[in-house]
């Protein structure tokens, strides 16, 4: 049985990826395409998942220091100006305002593509000495790119997420925080949602417009291309000195700051989705699945199994499981499909005969494993099983991705390997040229160096010596 | 002491309530201004009331069945018109995106001002059947609307807010719900942010554009003002036709739904300010006070009241309190000012000779009282006081405004009642003219109708007879 005959409406996951995405993300009710070209709507079971994720990295970021704030939608177009690598990457993509309350604007208003120049404005003003730092704040806000080809969750016009936004004395402890977030992410992604990455600094070619390093995660999916899932960005001086971000030091003297930014997005669904998903549907970490263990009564109808589902459902609510009971008119069998295609991690069948012999079917969704269990242990065993699921999925993912991870020495080994679904680690010489060269030939892009791992001899594109070890792949 | 000897830099309350308001709202970094127009930025202490009023309201929704969704910023002009009023109503006030990825759109888009028109199209596309409804959503965003005179909470043209959207069946179920979600702000105001409000049916005159009726809630600040804190709508059939909201009944007909929706926005951060607050600044609720006890160290240098400072406030942490301690190189006098201007419900205060008698000193912000506590019992009496200012504070605004409601029967009393700073309960024939004569007689609008408490013989205003009890006041 390979949920083929029940989920018939989804496209074959291997034959074709990019349908199977696009049918479960609708199918499962996660999203919908709106009215404007490009925009997405989150539907409810779709923003569950963010809200799941929204809390559980808020809570990490107010550890690191983080506060939350909220800055203005609207940037006067001559702030991008400001910062010249800045505007030339976000111009060409910003949607703007000319016309309000019925009259037309003195300047023209950006919404906001990332708010380096709007929060940088507003630190110029706030930070006067050397007491004021660091500055960590964050904030949780759409974002609007317009953006040619679209996908949900993946690349939409607008999109939710959080950037952070700080500020140091000295150059050294910038870069503490810069990577001191990226390990945040990087656990964040682990522990939360079961996605083993690879974290580096990007190339400059990939880099974001106006740092002086980006420091990106790269998260595998089923079809073994990249996905970038969040970014922290090193900005040096750039953005303090565009927007007059000073303050006194100690020694009396007026200096610049230095600042950070980091973000990341509603694509974190589309990586849950992609890394985790299988022929039948979604496969939710524990984690961030909105429903943890769905309860479905068999044989509703006879004495006394709707009670005792909703014995259970209250029993594992207390115990902080996010358990609800499928009580429609519909058959088991049907619900069991709808609810592997949502991909919830639990199920838990109740009919009379199970009530008879105090236990119920449990059923995984990761490894569609079921087995029975007492009812005098249900709780602890789901919680446990909860548990194990999360950790599991990791391990899946981190073998599943390890895998597919191969070295080249030369153009040719890194085409064959992206044509085969892997990430492919290669030395390179570290120009422009010989990354364009692999763009051109392989379709693939460096996703982030891995110099740590110890750099080859030669530039596997142009047999110079190497700087660098990167990983490329194709990526979304 | 009146507190005014330290905190020199706040206006006068009583001779300068606005200028009060701006002093307040800016030295104690609530809110700053942004760059553009009528734009706010909400800094960390302002953003943290805003958290936590989204966390205990959003628990509310959730437990009155609705779910969270998000739906895009960016509506195309065309969905305004689609309903008569509404676009009569928000037409004026809109900003409006006409280029987007350097070129010129081919229908210009509205950001969103409210988020019917969108919610409804996507609506018309999801239900088809009854067994779809009722359908209960909300969402937390951002909105826009182009407002000539703005203040930092209270009109801004960017805010921040919720808006839920509901489908039902029936008249009957939509008013249901209509005036469950009012309630659900009555009591949320009342229990979280300690403010009693009035509840009640709006005039045609202000109700909102597109509505069939808008019920309000009405709270009293400080100068006798009104401030419209939330507003739930009964929209009828009016949105459903508009944008074909229809599902399939039980009898086989097509059927139109019969929609409402209902928010509240960052408005209610302004309406704690003015509710609550005295010459020294803010005066917090507990319940959404970023930080609900500080803790200062008198004489820290000495040996042990650093380590005592810190003891206090990991008890209080891991007792559920929002505690910090003040540690930086600055007077206990002067950090006493600051968070009685900040609003922090509770100071502790610890020095040597605290510790060797076994006690603290707490300070209550609401009662500007002060009592030793032993520290065998301090987070149990703290806790008990965070539990006794929330009441009390409900209990004082309450008295506040009960002693300033009072009765007129002529366009002269109006006009002397809402003088004196009072909300003034009148007769009224119903009829548009009276109201308008108020506005011009008495700067006064009708606020919400109270007819459950008896409607008057006459209107107050032309004196024929009167169908409604309308609290009539000054409002913001």
């Amino acid at each position: 049985m390979d949920g083929k005959q029940f989920v018939k409406e989804i496209a074959d996951i291997n034959e074709n990826f990019t349908q199977w995405y696009t049918d479960v993300v609708t199918k499962t009710e996660l999203v919908d395409y709106g009215p404007v070209k490009g925009t997405m709507v989150i539907r409810p079971y779709g923003y569950a998942i963010w809200e799941n994720i929204q809390k559980d990295m808020d809570a990490r970021f107010k550890k690191a220091g983080s506060k939350n704030a909220y800055f203005p939608l609207l940037i006067p177009m001559s702030y991008f100006t400001k910062e010249a690598e800045h505007v030339e990457g976000f111009a060409p993509e910003v949607a703007v305002v000319t016309h309000a309350g019925g009259a037309k604007l003195e300047e023209p208003l950006a919404i906001r593509p990332t708010s380096e120049t709007i929060i940088g404005t507003m630190y110029s003003k706030w930070i006067q000495s050397y007491r004021d730092l660091p500055v960590i704040m964050n904030q949780w806000c759409n974002v609007m790119r317009w953006e040619k080809t679209t996908r949900p969750f993946l690349r939409t016009s607008e999109f939710l997420w959080q950037e952070g936004h700080t500020v140091h004395a000295s150059e050294e402890e910038a870069m503490e925080e810069t990577m001191r977030m990226l390990d945040v992410y990087r656990s964040f992604a682990e522990e939360t949602l079961a996605i083993p990455v690879f974290t580096g600094r990007k190339t400059e070619k990939e880099k974001f417009a106006g740092a002086v390093a980006t420091f990106g995660m790269e998260a595998m999916m089923l079809d073994g291309k990249s996905l970038q899932a969040g970014t922290s960005h090193y900005l040096g001086q750039n953005f303090s000195k565009a927007f007059d971000i000073k303050y006194l030091d100690k020694d009396s003297k007026l200096k610049y700051g230095y600042t950070t930014s980091w973000g990341t997005s509603t694509r974190l669904i589309g990586a849950v989705i992609m890394a985790h998903g299988d022929q039948r549907g979604l496969v939710l970490p524990p984690k961030v699945a909105p429903i943890q263990a769905i309860i479905v009564p068999v044989a509703a109808h006879k004495g006394g199994v709707n009670e005792k589902a909703a014995e259970i459902e209250t029993a594992l609510i207390n115990a902080g499981v996010r358990a609800e009971t499928d009580r429609r008119d519909m058959s088991p069998g049907w619900k069991f499909n709808e609810w592997e295609m949502k991909g919830v991690p639990v199920r838990i069948e109740i009919g009379p005969r199970d009530i008879e012999n105090n236990q119920a079917m449990v059923f995984r969704r990761d490894t569609l494993e079921k087995t029975t269990v007492r009812l005098d242990n249900l709780v602890s065993e789901i919680n446990k099983l909860l548990a194990d699921i999360q950790k599991n999925m990791l391990e899946t993912a981190k073998k599943r991705r390890d895998e597919r991870v191969v070295r080249a020495n030369n153009l040719e080994e890194i085409l064959k390997g992206v044509d085969g679904g892997n990430f492919v680690k290669a030395g390179w010489c570290g120009c422009r040229e010989c990354e364009d060269k692999v763009k051109e030939y392989a379709q693939a892009t460096s996703r982030v160096m891995v110099d740590e791992e110890g750099v080859p001899e030669k530039c596997a594109i142009c047999g110079k010596p190497a700087k660098h070890l990167v990983i490329f792949a194709r990526a979304y």
